[in-house]
């Protein structure tokens, strides 16, 4: 069976692309409220897990011995755009824990923010490790082997204890077993773990919620949703679709793209965590997909349902900057708010 | 009914996205040899007609009359990837007609060849027109109207006498309708119309063949594609998708890439034409297709197919350059040679 049409790009009055995907939306007891697709489909969930392979940072006592406060915080759980202030924040983090950009074992990419890409090239420079989308999250994986006392080394591979206390982590939160067997490479090189998006939704209720996690793993994660949440351009970038999504409704929605068309979400003020893949890979229909579900969720408070329907509908531009079509929610996410 | 997968994408052993799309096969008689999907699905061919809309050009007798050799009409069907030797010919054609870049009204944007971009970046120069991908076709066009003493001013409107004769040109070819009633507009600001699949591929078996076009209209195709066969580079750009495909049998295989997931080809050897979308607007899925089908195609030439079934095959990197996965032809495609 395939996944239903969730998005419908339209050029004009005519749909020129679609985008299928499978979504659900949990509580922490694990009941599903909102099922769309094959929810029980393993899916790599790629960077949008990264606030729970952040546990390890907060649970080691490693943040907090190296002051780390929210833009940190939000830096190891973050994909950023590689802006001046994410690079800085990065080179901060390693500089906490005696270390430099050298340690960084994640690769390297130019900045995905335009500006800071033409800023970058303008000033002569070639970019580092520190630019990399994932600096943030590999920063904070040095800092806890730096505290931990472990040889940082190797850090990026499976088997290596950094890795193994990451695998503990999302196998305690999401209640799926990560392995050999479900296991890919990131593109920034550490194991990625294919699990159900059930899965990954009730990880995220927990999360939020804290309940099914100890207390010292329930208060990490709610520092560490909170800190995105509190400095949402330090978990994504300027403009970005989650920088959007999180600043709609200051400290009520947490999200988090991961590549290949994936998001994590959380409402803590419902209890709720969301997973979500376009079957494609398609960013730009994973972000509508994400804002179409917020907003139904959130249609209570009617002004900040439409600011986010508002997200899931986002213009289609040419070459001159004018709109010559949409990207619209189709099928079970149709209707509006 | 759904269009079948055709394209996996794989991390490690498992997949983690899918496209699915259509493609039809057709001789110049219209006779279809290989279908798959909805093929009377009107799709917007976007750039993978350029060769069509640079009929008038050639037809005009503007081509000869400015001079233009294999460079220049490859440019006139290109998406180019903004190389200087791009932007240099692209100037070089509006020179011959006496224009500049002032005259494009194809919008700016800046190279999608990553060293050209970060060449431009240094150098403190922002792009023009010229580095727009479409600036060998809007540079057609305004040669073709100047050769005919048609004022150029918004020759990107629908209605302009210039937009009527690549309306009148694609229609001819096609067989199908273009008209306001299946007009959106493209990034590069000029009518794209949405025709069938099958129309589509019928339009490259007789561009390839001259079958069921005038003496006049079936040179200026064969010129048109000769010419792509004969400076891929100058249709594409330096290790693209389409230059390498193109590259792999010289003057065998015509093909372009078009937004949003298209392919059109040709084999003049078989006298076939092709033409495919993936549904989801994925350019890597309809690289992989093109090339799947082509493979299939030229089986007889064992080498040549070996060739081009390893770029249906692609390998997915990492941020090091690590081969993580690969994407791979499914369902109707999975078959190799």
């Amino acid at each position: 069976m395939a996944n239903p049409i969730l998005i419908e790009v339209l050029r004009g009055q005519i749909v020129e692309s679609r985008h299928r995907g499978a979504m659900a939306v949990v509580d922490a007891g694990g009941k599903m409220v909102l099922e769309i697709g094959e929810v029980d489909q393993p899916i790599f969930p790629r960077s949008a897990v990264k606030s729970i392979q952040a546990l390890p940072l907060v649970e080691s006592g490693a943040a907090d011995a190296y002051g780390f406060g929210n833009r940190e915080l939000a830096m190891a759980c973050a994909s950023h755009s590689g802006e001046p202030a994410h690079v800085e924040r990065a080179a901060f983090m390693l500089g906490k824990a005696g270390l430099d950009e050298s340690a960084l074992e994640c690769g390297v990419h130019w900045p995905y923010d335009h500006e800071s890409f033409v800023a970058l090239a303008r000033s002569g420079k070639e970019p580092s490790g520190l630019h990399n989308n994932c600096s943030g999250k590999h920063s904070g994986f040095l800092c806890t082997c730096r505290h931990l006392g472990i040889e940082h080394r190797g850090y990026v591979a499976y088997g290596h204890p950094e890795q193994e206390l990451v695998r503990e982590a999302m196998e305690g939160v999401t209640g799926a077993v990560h392995g050999l067997d479900n296991m890919g490479t990131d593109g920034c090189s550490i194991p990625t773990y294919a699990v159900p998006i059930r899965s990954l939704a009730l990880g995220f209720a927990r999360m939020a919620t804290g309940q099914g996690l100890s207390p010292l793993r329930a208060e990490a994660a709610k520092r560490l949703l909170a800190a995105c949440m509190a400095e949402p351009v330090f978990t994504s970038g300027t403009g970005e679709a989650d920088t959007r999504l999180m600043e709609a409704a200051p400290g009520r929605i947490f999200v988090k793209i991961g590549a290949e068309g994936v998001y994590c979400a959380a409402l803590p003020e419902l209890g709720l965590g969301i997973a979500l893949k376009c079957d494609d890979g398609a960013g730009r229909a994973a972000s509508a997909v994400i804002a179409a579900v917020l907003a139904r969720l959130l249609k209570q408070d009617e002004e900040l349902a439409r600011k986010i329907w508002a997200l899931a509908n986002p213009p289609v531009l040419n070459r001159r900057g004018v709109t010559v079509g949409v990207i619209r929610p189709a099928g079970p996410l149709a209707e509006g708010v």
